[in-house]
């Protein structure tokens, strides 16, 4: 059984909201960073896990953040993704990894083995298929998934992404599809899925979104975009199909929801701990995934 | 001053030769593992570099091959790059990192500074320019570079890199080099430079690569696709700039040259250790630098 047809279960029962833990050390309350960064990234990491992992379909764990703090941090990374994995949490690897041959199979190894083990990892397509294709002996092997980046949620995507005709993220979904026809799950979604933002600045991506969904059937996608980075709940429904085919990111929304609750609450921020700011994850959580299920209705 | 000047006066002096530490424990001679994969790998690297690096450009280290190897890897892939900054040799990091905004500032200080700290850096552009400008800033603080992928010598560079009118990886290019004339260095180089592949299939893409030279003077190109991946000395040459504005990389070719070398010398492969392996690399380095330096007339 391939990953991403847990994935689908998993959104049918709990919603679409995969959790993002790009865990800066600014958004750890202060009072509780009195052990190192890496240290407290991670006791900062559990408390969110331990208070929405029954709400959530999966995490994305952000790898700069880690790497940003050198070898501890990695330390961090790996016991992050090892205690959402021991929960039962599907873990996305967001590490847009790209490149060939033998360098993409020890890439593959490297995160679908060993320390670093994910459910799935984030593809970026720019060398080619062949990019791709090394890792999706891992599909078969071991269930792994990964979501190559097709039209990403940042101002930027229009420097390359929609060039062309057909434009370019056309033609990398297009390649895509076709690849994973070999390995379709039992909803009908490939191994392999799709980063498709939700952050629509015009109606004419308004409708290159809709248009995304129908001609992409069997993609699942991962969808940035949503709530700090300005993405509606109704865009990012445009892309999913019969309600499910999509999980939804929010990081910051989620992490550093303990600031806003902390100044309506009247609370000097200083006095906030961990278990007021998971507290604040959870209801920040609920109301995505409720935003999410209303829009997807 | 810019790495990129640096790089420029070292290539004057002792020629294109980038050496790839893309080391895999199978390179490393067998009688040479008896420690941990980890620390076989990093006594390996150092042999390899103490033999090699009066007569090369730089260094790249992919850091797929410690990533593989786990967190001791990446304490491998750490001492590495240490090693040889504190030796004085130039370090590009392979790390073909693309990601915006926050994000992107992450990677910048997990590679430009702390553990990883790297001269140079690989990225890749398919998010947009906010996936590159982030990174710039390291140009002025601390003379940081970058080679972004323009266009790559694997087979699938045809998916996507050589599409349209005009072409991807001339978009790419045009961008990057509007982007690095606010940051040219003293030889009229940006401080960040380009990744091009020198490979070329046919006679079509033997005069893509020519204009490719022409049309950007003001990138330095970091060339792979020399030796065991196919591409000839005269290939590499056509990128070149009045002998100077590329380094070659190569690395199974140095890394692994003892495995010829001991069967043309008719000694048994268990027989082998790491200074002979380390004297192999530097014959093989020092070949690729003259036939480089001989095409480059």
């Amino acid at each position: 059984m391939y990953n991403i047809d847990k994935l689908y279960e998993i959104v049918a029962e709990r919603g679409h909201v995969c959790v993002g833990l790009d865990t800066a050390l600014e958004y750890v309350p202060e009072k509780e960073r009195r052990i190192s960064p890496a240290e407290s990234v991670l006791a900062y990491n559990i408390a969110i896990i331990d208070a929405v992992v029954d709400i959530t379909a999966c995490f994305k764990v952000q790898i700069a953040y880690y790497e940003e703090m050198g070898i501890e941090g990695m330390r961090t990374y790996a016991a992050t993704i090892k205690y959402l994995r021991d929960r039962g949490a599907l873990v996305i690897a967001d590490i847009k990894r790209g490149d060939i041959a033998d360098t993409a199979v020890r890439y593959a190894r490297a995160h679908f083995e060993g320390d670093f083990e994910a459910d799935f990892v984030t593809l970026n397509p720019y060398l080619g298929v062949d990019s791709i294709e090394p890792w999706l002996e891992w599909a078969d092997k071991k269930g792994k998934g990964a979501f190559v980046l097709m039209r990403t949620s940042n101002k930027g995507r229009r420097d390359f992404q929609l060039r062309g005709t057909p434009r370019l993220y056309n033609v990398v979904g297009e390649k895509l599809s076709l690849l994973v026809s070999a390995y379709l799950g039992k909803y009908g979604y490939g191994a392999f899925g799709a980063v498709v933002g939700a952050d629509p600045q015009s109606e004419e991506e308004r409708a290159e979104a809709k248009a995304i969904r129908t001609v992409h059937p069997n993609l699942f996608f991962l969808i940035p975009g949503y709530g700090a980075q300005g993405g509606a709940a109704s865009d990012a429904a445009m892309l999913l199909r019969d309600g499910n085919g999509g999980v939804v990111n929010a990081a910051r929304s989620i992490l550093k929801a303990w600031q806003n609750k902390a100044a309506s609450d009247g609370l000097d921020p200083a006095a906030v701990d961990n278990t007021f700011a998971a507290d604040a994850a959870r209801q920040a959580a609920l109301q995505m995934r409720d935003a999410l299920l209303n829009a997807a209705l």
